[in-house]
């Protein structure tokens, strides 16, 4: 896997250089002086980390020779949302993002950045902590679009949120409990769309910051859509809207 | 596994009852009794099968003594594409059905499937020899929608496409070189969307023989959507129009 290092100096490398890294795994119990190098530059630059036990990092090194560490790095480096609004600006486009709230799937993630691209949207905003990152999985499943869309992780959506609506930008999100259909919504004009978690869909706080809801119709037996597939049925309703 | 039999005698109960065996994977070169009748048996019920090294074997055996045979079973059984007709007449709506034409990704056609039903579809059709099975990852992926809405395996595609128009069905094939956008077609009525694979995407007679064919906008640098996600894409216009 070309998204995992592991070893103390590989690592330690990584992090002094200009690759992101996502998060770092730890042996349990194992003490070393560039161990406790590498957790204090963690720290510094605010990776997050967790012990896990040897069978564990084994695993995650996949027989590497892991020397107690193990680092996962992101495929390319992640834009900002500065640079989402800038790309709108260029193209002379009402800003059209997509906010993915804490996938856990870098099959979801994946899709749902080719979908973005398909669709000419000017960039997708995730979340630091809680979501998959810019692995391997992902940048395959995207079929090379991850490679033409930027990807923006911020620290907290909700406050991202607030920043975009600032900038004139209308957040809608989609929740079961939403009143009116997507289709019935407005999704013209400058707009970003939020897609929640697979299994708990949008926490409570960014919902409430969306400016409305919308859901998608359930007619069957199933009460939710793949999220890929949700912000694919979104993104080119909007699309449609747009023509 | 829940969708594998292995072993000479498992093999042959499971092609004397009632599951439905998709393939059937035998060892290369090696020659027994029991081995000749199960060929002979999966030759009368048309089951393709195909002969491959020791290695190999023991991969789709995962370890198990598989005595030079393995028989992949769908986890459930098939319905008929009268099933899904007759599903349609009993709810007293015009048919709606989605036709995948050789999805090879467990992953698409588990998620189509629920997309199909949480649309309110009335049955799903896919081809006998070129598509991946309802097995379990299928199943998994299909979040449970597989236990209620009908698939149907046929032998030929363009045939069924043949019947299903001659029962007052519009049959609408997704084609790059399409002259319309999906929303600017008719998708209400009685409807069949066809969706082809991953790679090839709808075979040229199967093209043919739709009543028209319709394209997604590709604004961006990427070329296709993931096929379950032009699925729901299509799948939830034609809600919008209907609703």
């Amino acid at each position: 896997m070309e998204d995992k290092i592991y070893g103390r100096n590989p690592v330690i490398e990584a992090l002094s250089g200009d690759r992101e890294i996502d998060k770092i795994f730890f042996q349990d119990g194992l003490t070393h002086s560039l161990i406790s190098k590498i957790t204090a530059m963690a720290k510094e630059k605010r990776i997050p980390y967790k012990f896990v036990n040897r069978k564990k990092l084994d695993e995650l090194a996949e027989g590497g020779n892991h020397q107690g560490v193990v680092a996962f790095v992101a495929m390319q480096s992640y834009a900002t949302v500065e640079d989402i609004l800038e790309r709108a600006k260029e193209k002379g486009e009402p800003p059209f993002i997509l906010i993915a709230d804490g996938l856990s799937d870098p099959h979801n993630l994946g899709s749902i950045i080719r979908t973005a691209n398909a669709a000419g949207m000017h960039g997708i905003i995730i979340p630091k902590n809680r979501s998959v990152s810019l692995n391997a999985v992902v940048a395959k499943v995207s079929a090379g679009a991850i490679e033409h869309i930027p990807v923006a992780k911020v620290a907290n959506i909700a406050q991202t949120i607030e920043k975009l609506k600032k900038e004139g930008v209308w957040v809608a999100g989609t929740d079961l409990s939403a009143s009116r259909y997507h289709y019935d919504a407005d999704l013209k004009g400058p707009l970003a769309i939020v897609i929640g978690s697979e299994g708990e869909g949008i926490g409570r706080l960014v919902k409430e910051k969306c400016d409305f809801l919308v859901k998608i119709p359930m007619i069957g037996e199933i009460e939710s859509l793949n999220a890929s597939v949700a912000a694919g049925v979104l993104i080119y309703e909007a699309i449609r809207q747009r023509s």
